[in-house]
């Protein structure tokens, strides 16, 4: 295997491994967020407007992970540093 | 195996391990929240609106993370930017 | 091993694989929101409705992660385009 | 070993292990939810019908998932596309 | 070794696989069920029809996961499509 | 090694393997179950005729699955079809 | 290594491994049972004639699963039906 | 190697693992028996027969799946069929 | 492969799995966090100012370890010195 | 390696496997003994006498699994059979 | 591979690996902390200042340990000894 | 390598092994047998002096666990019978 | 690779593994401990005193245990024994 | 690689393994004694001296297991007796 396939194999493969498994902890994360946002609601229906807030922006700092991970594997694919020397 | 093959072998392996795990934790992340929403509709359903709004966009939100893995097993499977840099 | 024969055989296991263990997290998920949406009818019969309602969109999502798998699977199976451009 | 039996082999291997492991998830799930029905019963024996008619659906919903890892393992054996394009 | 030994080399393996740790799942799912239901008994002894009947359709559908191996495994052992091919 | 002793090998690796880990699923299940029953008799002993009795038919049906893996073990060892075939 | 050496080294190991790991899940369970058992007790002292014999009859299920695991390591050290054809 | 030191090495490999990791569950089953015994006599002292004799009964069963583990273990080391045949 | 592929690789590699499983810890930390907040809210929504405050507090330290690793990812990718020292 | 080195090698492992990781499940168990046994006495301070005896015995059935553990750890160190048919 | 190479690999391996893995702990360790803040100030407000000031040093505490982690990555890519001592 | 090297190399592995990974269990046993020990003095202080001495004797017993492992890995390191036979 | 080579790779992979995973006990143990002070700051203000002390104690106590893993980085790092003696 | 490096390897490695892994146990066992200790106090300030002094000594007790590993990993890196013994 020449230099540039290895990269691009490699690319691939942590592109996928990023993105599969880096979501699975914000997945959970904000499932657990949603679910006590949930509950909370059911319990004190009157705070509604503060628990919707807190929640969203609960939900952005956790979704700001995702996005790093997302952010790594775009940059592999279509801007890897490393497969624009070797061109 | 020639540089190509191998490309594809390794989009394959990912495209179904991006999407075979990635999907796991926002099935669990909402099947969790969806649990929640329902223990709540159960204690409080004059709530029920607000419940049902707040269950939405928190499973939108989950839902995106394994959007993300689905856009990356299209993007490995139909286009692949070393496939096609290859082809 | 020839090229094609490589590509049809990582199909086969990715085919496998992603179906085999992707499907684990949506039946988990379903479980607990139907387990949940039982504990629910038991304690508030009165808002059956509701609940069913939000228990099916909920199952909906979940199920599309298990969906989502299954797509793979076929394309993977039926519609491989790295097998398509290799024959 | 020629091109088709590494075909049969991994075949044979992905039917058993998306069989063997996919219904780990579906059968867990299910226990989850006929154990919660039951507990539902035992609470609100009036509403056994409600709770009944819910628990067969989600049923039904969870048992699709150990449905398509049967299917999936059932083309892998006898409709395998792999295989047919080999003889 | 040559192609027919390999074949059934990996059925055998399977066949083991497949039914080993495919029945767990459901061992632990009807585990669960039948603690239920009996806690259920205890607490509400007049519901004991429905209670059971409840009970053994949901053993039913988690007994049909591990059917689903013990069939896997059968096929593979007795009624192999790859073996018969090769003979 | 010839063909019939890797045969003999795989067989006897998969027959200890699938007695050894598939019998841990019924086992803990069957624990679970005896300890709910346990709990219940000590919450209704009025209603021991019933719970003993869903007792063993939940027993019977979680160690089926123990019996299936006893079947597979027994199959490989004393009636291997493919070491037959060899013979 | 000739034939008999590597059937007589895997029996060895599954004679092991059948009974080191198959006798945890029985244990455990066990452990499980006899521990509800005594809660149990010191709930319904009155109830304790039922409560034992439910007990034996529930930990005689569970260590059926050991006996098997025992049975099988016994047949392969002793009664070795792949070591007994070769001799 | 010859034959035998193979034959050897499994064997003392084997009797390590049996033991080491056959006594985790009996070790941990027991821990949690004795722990609930002990939360029985503080809950109801009266009952401290029944309970001992319980306790002792269980324990005995459990232990029987530590022996099991111990006797494999003094077989393969001072007993094996595999060792004294080679001889 | 020449010392700059092994080292381009290697980057790809790790840049990959520093956030992809870095993120995971921060993530289910902050939903963990996120959730307290939501229940803390219902429960005493006079004190929304201080809870609030000290979840963004708590927020930006937990963020942090994620931006640690986001940072270590974009050295490896985009100021490698290892690489620089190696052009 | 010559076979008595091969033996002393595995016999060294082994020795320090069996007693490194058996000994976590008696640690673990006499833990959890140790702390219903304080919890108890905690709650029935008059029992102290039963408990403390109870737990004395519980502890010495617990501390057997981890003397079998250290016994095999010896026999292989300072009694090993095939070291000895060896020399 | 010359030895600089290895060097700088492993260099780059350690790196991402430190502080990928090594910030989960202290991730989850203030997630905690920072969610039992705020059911602490729920619960009783009145003390904020108190819990306030102990939760911000128990942070500090905690994030001590993710530093010791940033700054062995930076060493390892920065003031390496060994890189150092090879050029 | 020659046998005397190979007998110290994996005399220094074992010895780390016994000590790192045997004394998990014992710390973990230990800090769950104190933080009962602790909890039962706040919920009767009264009963310090059989507490504290129930919970040193348990000590006892739990920290011999981990003593056997030191005791394994001084051996190893300083009385290494196989190392003694080698010299 | 010569000697100081292997002995420098080592020495990195050492570096960051026992930094990296051995601080997640003790943030995770620190987490804990954390979260447990403020709950008993929110039970018991009056007391706020004793329990600040106790857990500073404890802190310290915790963070020794990433200390020795610190120290054993540095010294692996900068005061490395063996890669001295090679020079 | 040469006699002496080998011994030097894997006592670096085993020196970094047993106290980065060592260290885990210890760390999460005080952390729980800890937290056990700060409920206790909140729940019976009045008793803190006795609680205080019982914490110490456990926490010795815990502590003293990671005091063995450190232990181990100076004995191999500054007082090793097969480096010594090879010199």
């Amino acid at each position: 295997m020449d230099s540039m396939t290895i990269i691009a194999v490699v690319s691939i493969i942590m592109a996928g491994l990023t993105t599969g498994f880096g979501t699975m902890g914000p997945a959970l994360g904000e499932g657990k967020a949603v679910a006590s946002a949930l509950a909370a609601l059911a319990q004190q229906p009157d705070a509604s407007a503060t628990i919707t807030r807190t929640l969203f922006v609960g939900l952005a700092m956790i979704e700001s992970t995702a996005i790093y991970c997302f952010v790594v594997t775009m940059i592999l694919l279509f801007a890897n540093p490393f497969w624009t020397a070797g061109q």
